[in-house]
């Protein structure tokens, strides 16, 4: 299978890009095309043992920085890494593509070089969200590409949301949750009290409302809320995880026996961060437009990139933009 | 100073709400008037050594249960708790309500009895979220009294916002930031756009946007937001706080050692659960009422309605709504 890849997306690109890309080709048996500029790529993949890999360098001269204005910058910039690695996807040479860089770059050219699927008004960005239960995660949409919305584009992202989780992630029966302030039908906003009745009269597991809190219990297999709303929530959660641990850290610092004892409670401590990695998901689908884009974290290293990559060959396999397709057509 | 208190308001009442009121009498020297069903009342001063004490009993023969819907509540309910106290505060015979009962409920009820500040146009409910910096927590307004928002109303909120950190929890020159989906100005949505636009030709010191990560990490001292958004983050990094806690003795349970060394760093860990319990700030006041109201957490225990007294004889003391009556004005 042909991955295509963003070699100069994220903040650490093109070295986490190269590097995720040689691990991933060799783990998955993979070819991993990297675009980008050439000269770059080589330097990097210069450093890394490539023997008996398929690393093809497709060749793109510029690249959509983190900062710039997504619709402007595809727009100015036609030989954009993003652009480029989209023309293949689209022309059939490559099944899926993964990138790290500038997330509304990425929506904005996939929208642009794809189009979207035939009766879905908005693609989602979705993203894996850890828990504590059986699966260990959820998955949550949207988490930034719409931060205006209508309710019948939460209702699509209910659809697409669990049809990536049952086919994709192998969740039977996924249970979809509708973020909101309360459980009660009255709580919420007018948005999501639309939604309500829509999502309750389709065949949907539908569970009801969830409330923040829900989300990290595990609740629900599938999260659905606007693209505002999720990206301030994940982001939030990112940013509590790092308070407990930096705090944590300074008061261990602070006492000798609590140093002794944090370096007997390693493993444990170990364990914890692991099941809190976002890196150990790589990444989550754009949902909805015509064909697989991976969108991992900006600050994506080596690894996150290796297990983006998994991520899109898993939706490939599984052929998430046909099964995507169908469901519409079933609702 | 007399505070008014919803003694049967919250999950653990009157129990916890009777504890709360008698710890705070004798450590602040205040009298609180108890407001519920004399008997129920007077079975818990019983469990406490109240002498010398001034807890007089205000009997009110209902109460509004947490998932009773507000308004029909209110309208229904003449002689509840929350009702009863309110009128209290109205005729001026307290300075300050405090109530851990239906969150809702204590919005309906203070509009009803007490109406906005002039000028105001929507209430908002604040809370304080903690973080790693010198004043250890900021303000975050609104978390839940308005689901359904305008420009106009966020913009009143960073106002009010930033009067309660200046003069009750004496912020100088509160930096007051506004939750999107990213620092560029051209993030967000229609909502905080406008908002933006506001906030930038105010005299407020209006810091840009902030992002879900950028909250805990201690970036604003006044954190604005609508209240679905504020309601779902708070209640998100509740739940984010509580899965890490469960992972972590789950992991530590598995592993001897880690228990002896969890052992030894319990100081260590102590210290971050004081720094992240809720329970310290009590509760936040319903800010642009024309009265003190402090909502405390519905799960309050008696701590939390100590330190929830201490949080409305703050605002009293400072006059929180005569400044808000004053700041308007000099808008």
């Amino acid at each position: 299978m042909k991955i295509v890849l963003d070699a100069m997306g994220g903040d650490h690109a093109p070295a986490a890009a190269v590097h995720g890309a040689v691990w991933a080709a060799r783990d998955f048996d993979l070819t991993i095309q990297l675009v980008g500029q050439p000269q770059a790529i080589e330097v990097e993949l210069a450093k890394h043992d490539t023997t008996g890999l398929d690393l093809p360098i497709i060749p793109a001269s510029e690249v959509i920085e983190m900062h710039e204005t997504p619709s402007a910058a595809v727009k100015n910039k036609k030989d954009a890494s993003m652009v480029v690695a989209l023309r293949l996807l689209k022309a059939g040479e490559s099944k899926a593509f993964v990138t790290a860089g500038n997330s509304g770059g990425a929506l904005v050219s996939a929208l642009f070089g794809l189009g979207r699927i035939k009766g879905i008004k908005r693609p989602a960005l979705s993203t894996i969200f850890p828990n504590d239960t059986q699966y260990g995660y959820s998955v949550l949409l949207d988490v930034g590409a719409n931060t205006d919305v209508r309710p019948e584009y939460l209702f699509q992202f209910a659809l697409m949301g669990s049809l990536y989780a049952e086919r994709v992630l192998h969740i039977p029966n996924p249970r979809i949750g509708l973020v909101s302030t309360g459980e009660e039908e009255y709580k919420g906003n007018t948005l999501t009290q639309a939604v309500t009745r829509l999502l309750k009269e389709s065949k949907l597991n539908f569970i009801g409302n969830v409330e923040g809190k829900d989300i990290p219990a595990g609740m629900a297999d599938v999260i659905i809320t606007d693209g505002f709303t999720g990206n301030v929530y994940v982001k939030g959660a990112e940013g509590v995880a790092l308070m407990i641990k930096k705090i944590l850290e300074r008061e261990i610092r602070a006492r000798p026996l609590a140093m002794l004892g944090a370096w007997l409670a390693k493993g444990a401590l170990k364990a914890l961060a692991t099941k809190m990695d976002y890196r150990e998901f790589g990444g989550g689908p754009l949902l909805g437009v015509n064909g697989i884009v991976i969108v991992a974290h900006g600050r994506a290293d080596a690894y996150t990139i290796r297990n983006a990559i998994r991520v899109a060959r898993e939706a490939a396999k599984n052929n998430i933009v046909h099964a995507i397709e169908s469901g519409l057509s079933e609702l």
